[in-house]
């Protein structure tokens, strides 16, 4: 089993360091200690275990180090930024893996950029040798780009030349769409094993400069400080992210908010998030206070949590049936504080991440239905949850009261992929709905839910059982791959931007590519590099 | 070899049919006719052969018939509108082909849209009978949809549920980003083998409505008038579109005024476009006069050819070098005339063809450089050649001038995809330049080109050999799938348009899903539809 958390005591591939308003993230891969067996990781390639640090120093900059605002993203290893990722690893891989490992090292590149973008803190790629596929794909995630010139050190994507596969970690897109290098340019770069070096770099736009080695420490330390400005830094204190309580169980995951249940024979699982169970304090100081254990905090680490570990390791599970329970007004007053103290850093961070737990579920190759009953609480920022799922099916009940509520953090303060709301997607045909829901005074019962286009099915008692067990059967009976290909397409309708232009186009290409004989058949690229044997390929265009 | 070329009275599957102002598209496709062995037309399902017919009758309305306003299509055969690709076909068919003959069908869906949108023909699916997975993509390519209520016809995309793969005809797009069906019913809908009837189809905005089959009939007709309008049909009068003259050879195909030179062993093609031979003439009249004997019209035609012989006919050709001939200032001279009549509707469709021609260059899954020499041409609309392709080499002679030239063609008649000319696409960085270089007098020679950014490599007399022939053997010598990947992700900057989606996310998913062992494999559901045999799948979600 995948394991998900880490904190900085324990990484043994990054070391992260702080100097008052810069924080220094270094790279220095421990090439004997890998997630699998069968590679090392040489020249600071990486693997998942690898990114997985990333991931979480990135998340821990936000929260426990406010007063951050520049991070020097750099390597300790000598003439090597960093390789990419190991192409053993991947040549080695199933293809199921593969596509989740370069999802999840995408997440982790646009949470640099969301950090960047919404919080305002500058990422800086301090290149003291090459960067090389991946490397340089971590690179362009930041905001400035500095190569050592010492006459060797280059940036480089050798995926296509050398591998037969892409720079799928958002490489080509933000080589185009980012930093707008020239698309012939582009083509080039992408094509040329060895890469480009300082002066050629900076022309072509792949780097935004190249100091010689011996002025390379003092160029960048005072671009950081150029950064840095002028002005006092924040007083800020952050808080502790600690680790997630979890129970792991054959038949499921127990944390304090979520609750996980696999029915693997069925190929489904139940996954319910429980509101807060107690009142949640409406100020910022208290919040400050209660730092981990606030309840949207608490509770979205927990989704994060389990949403990597059902597409990691639980590949066989196709549907998610999201529930929620708890009391929806506890929900709805918790989100006027949020709503109220957006501008307050920890208020906004919990947001930004919540936004980013939601992305992750809107970009999970799992079906999600929601199932709404008496008991449930979708409201607010849970009813994301429904809004995020393929369908939802709500009981209508002769008995108890079901409903559902929307409140000002559905208006767009949690938003897709896509740059809309979840609302805004679902309301695309009729974009007036959305501010006469949005306007609503209290819930929605299953029948004003169901008339407001709220939800998909709304069965009544004596159909429930029956149409949510033939629900589940049909769509685990269907094909994976189909579904996933999809889901992928309806889930973003509307506007593209460039996430998910990695998302999509990027990433389907590559997904395609991972599979193609001339990457991973027997006499492919990815297969035979650094082995005696050459590749051949099928010439035969598609 | 698949021919691309046909006309109405050699179409095996359509009739087109003409009354005034509006125009009858019907399908009824011959089982027995088909472009491969192995498979019966049944049911107006469709391959390429079909496929071909229908983007000759689109084109021909545009040309032919400028007085026709409304294009009703719809089926002769009774209880069936068109069941969608013929699934035997697919499941017979090798990767390359799936992928090409998708391609192609999602042109023609697009060129219908084109057409609707610039042309403002309106095109109106009368669904007589069940239209099923591409029977209902292609008419959701239509303005408007009515369905025969007649207690059994639906529509529905089965793809999902029967096949395991993708309603990849742009349905799937079309569904959410076009009808905008809200995303729930979308994954209701798309999982529904059955489909949905009259009533819930109209609800859910699957059609826009139904009739009883005794008022059918009459109601569409009704809808035609009411489209049609009540002012005089408009007096213009078509030009013919005559079979284009061809000599194929081994080594190439000779069109009037494109050329094709295979070097089949290097897997590179030469494609030589030559421009006029005589000054053109500059009053629209005189232009409906030549018909489809004028340059642009015959030129871009002939293109239009080659590159789809190329996709389709040469699929281990990997690279083509684009190359022109001819006086530049007879094209620029012409583009003028297109400019200054585009309005005039015959200008008009002619500047809509050679954009959409460029589009599927753009669109076409092999590399192009274009070569630049003192004898070539890229002026005006042929600079967009240059622009289209992955890279250009314009020799830096001593001894000849050689040069290129813009003209106001340049600036956005001709777009590309995503809804950009392609030299705002070339320099997303500098938006600025884009003018300046509108604004420059005179052609640029090489040097100044360079200085510019319009080219890629300026390779000297000396170098000049030497740097083609490497570069042509290092491109051919890549994996060819890497290259097609990287090639659709470089060439698609900036903003994605529901074209670019159906060619981007759907369709590199679809290709992804076409290899896929459960779509595809031994025990897949494509492999096995219409079998004894079940498809089993691996259940493991990617």
């Amino acid at each position: 089993m995948i394991n998900f958390q880490t904190s900085p005591e324990q990484y043994k591939h990054w070391r992260l360091t702080f100097d008052g308003p810069v924080a220094k993230l270094s790279m220095d891969v421990q090439e004997d200690v890998t997630l699998a067996e069968g590679y090392k990781l040489k020249l600071n390639s990486y693997d998942l275990g690898v990114d997985i640090e990333l991931a979480d120093a990135i998340q821990r900059l936000r929260f426990e180090h406010p007063e951050v605002k520049v991070v020097v993203v750099t390597s300790l290893k000598p003439r090597i930024f960093c390789a990419g990722a190991n192409i053993y690893m991947l040549g080695s891989s199933s293809h199921t893996f593969k596509v989740n490992f370069c999802k999840f090292t995408n997440e982790t590149r646009c949470a640099i950029e969301d950090d960047s973008h919404h919080s305002g803190r500058r990422y800086l790629a301090a290149l003291n040798g090459t960067a090389s596929g991946g490397g340089y794909e971590l690179a362009i995630a930041c905001d400035e780009i500095y190569l050592v010139d010492d006459g060797n050190s280059a940036v480089s994507l050798p995926e296509v030349p050398l591998l037969g596969v892409l720079p799928g970690t958002g490489g080509l897109t933000r080589l185009v769409d980012k930093r707008k290098v020239r698309r012939d340019r582009a083509d080039v770069f992408s094509t040329l094993a060895e890469g480009l070096k300082g002066k050629r770099a900076k022309e072509w736009g792949l780097i935004d400069g190249s100091f010689a080695t011996s002025k390379f420490q003092e160029s960048i330390d005072s671009r950081v400080q150029e950064l840095v400005g002028s002005g006092a830094s924040d007083p800020q204190v952050g808080i502790k992210l600690n680790p997630l309580p979890v129970e792991v169980k054959p038949s499921g995951m127990e944390y304090k908010y979520v609750n996980l249940i696999l029915n693997r024979e069925q190929r489904y699982a139940d996954l319910t998030v429980r509101g807060p169970d107690t009142n949640l304090p409406t100020a910022p100081e208290e919040i400050h206070k209660l730092g981990d254990a606030y309840w949207p905090l608490q509770a979205f680490r927990e989704l994060d949590d389990v949403l990597l570990h059902l597409r990691v390791n639980e590949p066989e599970i196709g549907l998610v049936c999201l529930r929620t329970e708890g009391d929806a007004e506890r929900v709805l007053a918790m989100d006027e504080t949020l709503a109220a103290h957006r501008d307050h850093w920890l208020v906004r961070e919990i947001l930004l991440y919540m936004a980013r737990v939601l992305r992750r579920l809107d970009l999970t190759a799992k079906s999600f239905f929601a199932i709404v009953t008496p008991n449930s609480c979708f409201a607010g920022n849970l009813f994301e949850l429904l809004l995020a799922s393929d369908r939802s099916y709500m009981l209508n009940s002769e008995d108890g009261k079901v409903e559902i509520m929307l409140d000002q953090l559905n208006a767009g303060a949690l938003p897709m992929s896509n740059g809309l709301s979840r609302l805004q997607s679902r309301f695309l045909a009729t974009p007036e709905k959305v501010d006469e829901i949005l306007a609503h005074q209290g819930g929605f019962v299953t029948e004003s839910a169901e008339e407001a286009g709220l939800i998909t099915f709304a069965p009544d008692d004596l159909d429930w059982e029956d149409e949510i067990r033939v629900a589940i059967e049909e769509r685990t009976s269907l094909s994976p791959d189909a579904l996933t290909g999809m889901e992928a397409s309806l889930r973003f309708a509307g506007p593209e931007t460039m996430d998910t232009k990695i998302y999509g186009r990027l990433t389907a290409w590559q997904n395609w590519i991972f599979q193609r004989p001339n990457a991973v058949g027997p006499e492919g690229a990815l297969t035979n590099y650094g082995k005696p044997t050459q590749a051949h390929f099928d010439f035969k265009r598609t």
